[in-house]
């Protein structure tokens, strides 16, 4: 059976949305969660939610890393942290995986040191499935690797086709290097150069995507710096929350708009759940030799229940076999 | 009377779209605009236009820079180009402005290049007021600079703070840095380096701004690198466009929905209206020796409009003078 570490302390709700989600994910799942994190605490909250007793066990661990603490001093200072408890787990192979909404930067700091890279990956990437026009894309690395070199990127491109071809059954996907024009003199240097390695590769490259292009859904695979794809994602988060709240305030001005935004709850709550990050679940650190699932720092029970849902697919998929035969392929290592 | 030059052939839709938007703003204001570009294509586009004859003038130009056309290349081969003429006229004074929905590379180059940058300024770099909740944000670079260097990113600051100052009348306008995180640890070298710059200022600094908070509003002015800025720019115009298809798609699907769109039609236009491009006009290109404004490259007639007004704000609001002024106060040179 599957068994899957679920850090119950990380998120900006924990432990109590983690430990319903696990719940959640127990009544749906046909795998083993192991709840890592405040034993006592943790109990007292499983108690209060209708669960599967055969498929929930616990893992006390007495520290806590918060959300804003740094990530390497803390990893290296707390060693009885859920989020290092949790990753030695997977190191010793007591689990199949690690899902948490924790601080993302702790995450990819303890899986990076512990887990160590697969052969040819120098650092891991966050690969994330946004919604577009036309579906699903990939966009990686969306803040694990601030700097990253122009090999890197090619790295992420390799692992970000394979895990769309897998997860998603894309038979060859489009990968495009997120830019901010289309032709080749484009650009940072870093850019330039990694377009020269996708080029000679044998990846289904397009060149340059642009950011104006990226919801319509074009590209199967986008692949960008860390740093760039952190800002990309949150400053849609941050638009879509702007602009809810000032669709809000506009239909609640007068009587008539407010009638027709009853009528209209259908066509929003259809493109709030095709935009809700809830619904896709946790996102993978891709390159680690291991299986981690980074869930919203702001995740409700349904997301923490989807991103362990990702991480049985991440298992089932053999994806890490098959980015190792990818990277073999395109000579990385 | 003020006088502005209008690069005629700029924009997607050139010349009709700018000769429409010249008329507009030849009845809204008190000013002399002169339409740069092929005299003959003016001339009969004007005459099918209502335009005040007192302020409206054509300069012939005979070469056109395409929309995507390297941008250093072409500006040093077309010499005749309605850009190169039109920078040309504001270098020998014949005109106080510059206002161009062109190639964005192909105007920065030829400013940075004929009018030289303001003293203390490296590089030149383009603000863009950004609708939030709370009323507009000023974010530079969105994409003149690419290669940024931190005390690049300091004179940004100034000069942006300098422009919500007098334009927008913002007493001690907030500035922070565009970062992936809030703790000072966050970030590139540059980043890090450039905050040391700005707290050892006289700026009003609230340190790192993460783009979750951006279209929150909690910053008058934004500072970034040219490709993170055009990113965020142009991420948040897919993301929009996307919405709206998705919305329009969902909307039409079945009857009540579809009444309660007409019904609520007020307040999405009043949404649209907040978030639209062609009301806020054009973006100035910060730091040159000279007042050029950018407009985006799919601009209607009424951003074209709207782009002329911008230019005579930043004419009237004296804002170089103050730059000079501040930048010494800064001790920038």
């Amino acid at each position: 059976m599957i068994r899957v570490a679920l850090d119950a302390m990380g998120g900006d709700r924990a432990p109590r949305v983690v430990v319903e989600g696990a719940a959640w994910a127990s009544r749906e799942f046909d795998c083993q969660i192991i709840l890592v994190g405040k034993e006592r605490n943790i109990k007292k909250l499983l108690n209060k939610t209708d669960y599967n007793k055969q498929r929930i066990s616990i893992r006390n661990a007495t520290e806590v890393i918060g959300m804003d603490e740094p990530a390497a001093k803390t990893v290296r200072s707390k060693k009885q942290s859920s989020i290092s408890v949790g990753i030695e787990m997977l190191k010793e192979k007591e689990v199949d995986a690690f899902v948490s909404a924790g601080n993302t930067g702790a995450v990819v700091c303890a899986a990076a040191l512990k887990l160590r890279t697969l052969p040819g990956i120098e650092r891991p990437g966050i690969g994330i499935l946004m919604p577009t026009l036309k579906g699903p894309c990939l966009i990686i690395d969306v803040g694990a690797n601030i700097d990253t070199t122009p090999e890197q990127l090619f790295q992420y491109g390799i692992m970000g086709t394979s895990y769309v071809k897998h997860i998603l059954g894309v038979s060859k996907p489009t990968v495009g290097l997120l830019n901010i024009g289309q032709e080749e003199s484009k650009g940072t240097v870093l850019l330039k150069t990694a377009r020269k390695i996708f080029e000679k590769s044998n990846l289904n490259f397009v060149g340059n995507v642009e950011a104006k292009d990226f919801y319509l859904g074009k590209i199967d695979v986008v692949v960008c710096e860390g740093f760039v794809g952190n800002i990309l994602l949150k400053v849609t988060e941050s638009f879509a929350e702007a602009s809810s709240k000032l669709l809000k305030i506009e239909l609640t001005k007068s009587l008539l708009p407010k009638i027709g935004a009853i009528l209209s709850l259908s066509a929003f709550r259809a493109i709030r759940k095709k935009i809700d990050y809830s619904e896709h679940g946790g996102a993978p650190l891709l390159g680690v030799d291991g299986r981690v699932i980074i869930a919203h720092g702001s995740s409700n029970a349904k997301a923490i229940k989807n991103a362990v849902r990702a991480s049985i697919e991440y298992i089932k998929h053999k994806l890490n076999k098959h980015f190792i035969e990818e990277l073999r392929k395109e000579n990385v290592y």
